[in-house]
């Protein structure tokens, strides 16, 4: 059977094309040519004597002008080397099982995709994750391509580098000047960093999660309830990218998931997380009391084949902490999480993640899938923010990092949720204590409950302080939070607002790049090079429509004024003038004194010369 | 001649109606009949069994269910107890001259206000500021009227409240648990808050801006290029505090100004700000170097006569600040900062607001008019924050704060603008150190550059933070920030984006009231009481809308789960339904344990009886 004859027609829906002004470049550091690290180069107004600015991309092939998709195929590999690894085996992979498409019915069911890739796993103990390589000391190709990535592929430190990191606060993250693959290696087998990329994930460019790098940003997509099409679903993800997640979780649940899944990863540049018990519940007829070790364990081979990077794991909801939630305003709020508490009350058991955590690292392991161990306790409410039930599962997962890490798992712990901002900065500080400074990936916080319809600001605010303090990734929250499923304007907006999070937090933490952009901005300002602004910006659509918006004309964007006051009331012209004054009277002051030196030196005679 | 020949068409534009289901309460406290504060008390769904929740509303009559505006008359008085206080004289005022309406033609002049005033000024040295009864130990209306405000007009202190303020992180402030009047009276002696309340603006529901209150907010507001009717104007001012503006400046520039001000204040319950320079420079063509005291002067004693509650003055622009500013990356952008640095270079010599400071002061005293000390040289840019010209600037600030004491003035100080999270606090500590603890009023900060767009969110992470370090006030800041005229949605967007920033601040500080509203939002989620978390939160429009996306009927808003999970995956939920088993297991277990007990004191014999 040749599989392209369930090739769907060729995909016309994801979006492609470059964000405003910019080319993507990809560039190899010396010596690796099959390590193509990505960034985004901003084209600057010739006037302005400006290097093109550069800028992290997590958008993949798509934004490159001349990529054509084709998600029948899936994307190139951006990891070439995982084909030749020593250590991993090829094996038929577990067969498909009507409970994984939730048995949707023949009709229904999405078709495969036919992007045909082996599958590997570990074949012995032989180093296979990231942790492993790192702490045999060998710096892998995902190592030096994500050194490569956070230099903005230069080969050198950025100028004031040392001096942005001493005089930024970095709550004693250690950023360095210039980031080398040896460092990567150190910040990994330290358990600091991770790296996820399961091996049966080739596509994808790999990305590095740790306090001591730029701040990352999730988005979480899902399926809708209406089946949507296959396209659908991939430029979800394709839209997240392109405005600045850096990892994408699929929380999809009921029908045609593991198919649907499968055509997301073939065409993910990113790392794709999702959450196993979801799935899991599926298979078990959504009752929760009826899930037990052996559908977990099938469904976390099923994905970790697939190529999942890593996995929500709410193994730290123990049944002695379910009591603690019962005089919380809002009880249980991670889905994952009450599936647990109530597996643990119903049964009067030990939850068997918890019990089986040794087994669930042993197949974790095999395919370097990270850990990202779940707050299911997490607070959803300020008044539950830093509470017993909270703290206690913390530590819980503190415990369960130690034996992951044995395990040879790359590990990052989930936090809240819903905290004010006094009770932040613990949050992050009791973290790193009781987690050995595995990278902290936090949901907002909302710093406040009152404002349903602007979560991502309220959540906005807390992640952009948590970021600073030392959290590694946020994990964004749109406007719709709390009221319905986002679209893709909500989407935009969320990830959006998480990139100005993160890069908020890069700029207090002093990353040596950071600044790079806001002072390109700055200038753009001053110089009222309006093109430049839409590009350099985040969202250069929106700025440019805006723009419009006042001054439409073509003619407006080279203006030497803006509409807020008008070219009488210009500010910053008012400022290039008066520099022009400054240096007119200068001059005339020099010629002045020169004056008044010959004067002094020649007398009065040569005001009566001649 | 009748002026009511002139009276336009009964206005039908500005927006009124309650928000949400809420109604508006006006409350005296004891012994106060003719103090009258207001209230929004938001109406809960009798299931619930809470009362309604109280918050605080600066919208004036607008959103009363039965009030009709009549532009033309005003707003009836709210502080009728001017026309009988001490102290004050009747006077003609000053005469209209054709440059305050900015020499408009005839056929284009916006007709005065019809709503007659008598216009007030201090008779002599008896106190007329609330600073100068504050010291003299006299309570006055005013500071009735903000204690009764500040504590949602109840007579009794929170519950909790005392240990909010305890568990929470003022950085120094001193929040009471109950505001009492004598409590206003001494922290305005003390320069710590400032009611700002002309005695020519009898409109005005008095507002306090203080560390020790709660956070408040301004709307900047102006008109536009195209002459728009004078229902548009004060429909801005009316939608802005509608969504929750405590201040409004009025940045209007141009033709007509002077009459199209006069319907905003008579028109307005909150207190009105304004840039005077920007029409003293249009009275001399808006070229800077004709700016002189007398013209200066004259608009001051214009506007205070209208009734403009506090003056922004950028008298810490001296000569000597002017080339600190020469190395920056974006000069000088506030606008009134370069007016005065251009005047000043251009004549090479002293700024004329610096040198008649004591003259501006005698004006302002004579009316109440409070001081917004200006930071003309606020950084436009993360480049130039905290530099030594922004801090050269707060220190003369700090100098004038005394001097304005001095001759009885009330003063608050502004702040920047673009400021990178790790040097904020820094800027608040400094203005408490120079300004003596005088209430700080920041633009922001933005906390980033790189996000043209969506500066809201930029800038209200840095002003939720300095809200919380002690910030008394926050300009807001829309989304058209740096690109364009902010439309209705915009402003819409910048104020609750501002009392998001406002109460999380409140909330961080642990003012006592505050949890209030989140802990009604909370317990309504977790009832899934979809109606009241609407009409909880600052924007109930939104929140239905949103909802309404994805789950429209009537019967989604009493539905036991949300379109984020679905019935099967609904977290809460299923906490509810833990709880049921959880107290049926302990009810079981506490049987079993009579039972053993039984057992143990009976012996087998229960079992085998019979």
């Amino acid at each position: 059977m040749n599989v392209h004859d369930k090739r769907p027609p060729t995909p016309v829906s994801v979006t492609t094309g470059p964000v405003g002004a910019s080319r993507k470049i990809y560039s190899s550091p010396r010596g690796h040519d099959d390590v193509r690290a990505p960034v985004r180069e901003i084209a600057l107004d010739p006037s302005a004597s400006e290097a093109p600015l550069r800028v992290y991309d997590p958008s993949g092939p798509y934004t490159c002008g001349e990529f054509v998709p084709d998600l029948s195929a899936g994307l190139p590999a951006a990891r070439p080397w995982l084909a030749t690894r020593d250590g991993l085996e090829v094996y038929g992979g577990r067969a498909i099982k009507p409970e994984d498409n939730g048995f949707v019915s023949a009709d229904h069911l999405v078709s495969p995709c036919p992007a045909a890739r082996p599958i590997y796993r570990a074949s012995g103990s032989a180093p296979v994750t990231q942790l492993e390589f790192a702490r045999a000391g060998i710096v892998t190709k995902e190592m030096v391509y994500v050194a490569h990535r956070e230099n903005l592929c230069r080969d050198r430190a950025f100028e004031n580098g040392v001096a942005r990191i001493a005089q930024a606060e970095s709550f004693g993250a250690s950023l360095p000047a210039f980031v080398t693959p040896e460092f990567v290696r150190d910040e990994i087998a330290r358990g600091r960093a991770i790296i996820p990329a399961n091996v049966n994930h080739p596509e994808l460019e790999p990305v590095i999660i740790g306090r001591n790098f730029l701040v990352k940003v999730n988005a979480n997509i899902g399926n809708s309830a209406v089946t949507s099409s296959v396209e659908e679903e991939v430029e979800k993800m394709v839209w997240a990218i392109r405005w600045g997640a850096d990892t994408v979780m699929d929380l999809s649940t009921g029908r045609n998931i593991h198919n649907t899944r499968e055509w997301i990863i073939r065409n993910a540049p990113v790392p794709i997380g999702t959450v196993p018990i979801y799935q899991a519940l599926e298979k078990v007829g959504g009752d929760a009391t009826k899930l037990d070790w052996n559908v977990f364990k099938d469904t976390l081979i099923e994905q970790a084949e697939q190529g999942v990077d890593y996995f929500t794991i709410h193994a730290g909801v123990r049944l002695a902490h379910v009591p603690l939630t019962a005089g919380r305003v809002t009880g249980v709020v991670s889905r994952g999480g009450s599936i647990m508490a109530r597996w643990c009350l119903s049964r009067h058991r030990e939850s068997f993640l918890y019990e089986r955590f040794d087994e669930i690292c042993d197949i974790m392991r095999r395919y370097d899938v990270s850990f990202s161990l779940g707050d299911g306790l997490r607070p959803g409410s300020i008044a539950d923010a830093n509470d017993a039930a909270q703290f206690a599962e913390l530590e819980t997962l503190g415990e369960l990092t130690k034996v992951a890490w044995d395990k040879g798992c790359q590990v990052m712990i989930e936090g809240p949720g819903h905290v004010p901002m006094h009770k932040i900065k613990v949050n992050m500080e009791k973290q790193l204590r009781e987690c050995g400074e595995a990278p902290f990936y936090t949901l907002g916080p909302l710093v406040t409950d009152i404002a349903p319809g602007y979560d991502h600001i309220t959540s906005g605010i807390g992640a952009a302080m948590i970021g600073w303090f030392g959290t590694a990734m946020l994990c964004y929250v749109t406007p719709k939070e709390h009221l319905g499923l986002p679209d893709r304007d909500d989407v935009k907006t969320g990830v959006i607002t998480y990139r100005i999070a993160a890069h908020a937090a890069d700029l207090a933490k002093g990353h040596p790049a950071a600044q790079e952009r806001d002072d390109a901005m700055s200038r753009a300002r001053f110089d009222f090079r309006w093109r430049d602004q839409f590009d350099i910006g985040l969202d250069p659509d929106t700025a440019r429509r805006y723009h419009d918006e006042t001054l439409p004309k073509e003619a407006h964007k080279v203006a030497h004024f803006c509409s807020m006051c008008g070219p009488k009331f210009c500010s910053m012209q008012i400022t290039r003038d008066l520099r022009e004054e400054a240096a007119a009277i200068a001059e005339r002051e020099k010629g002045l004194a020169e004056k008044s030196a010959e004067f002094l030196e020649k007398g009065a005679q040569i005001y009566v010369k001649g």
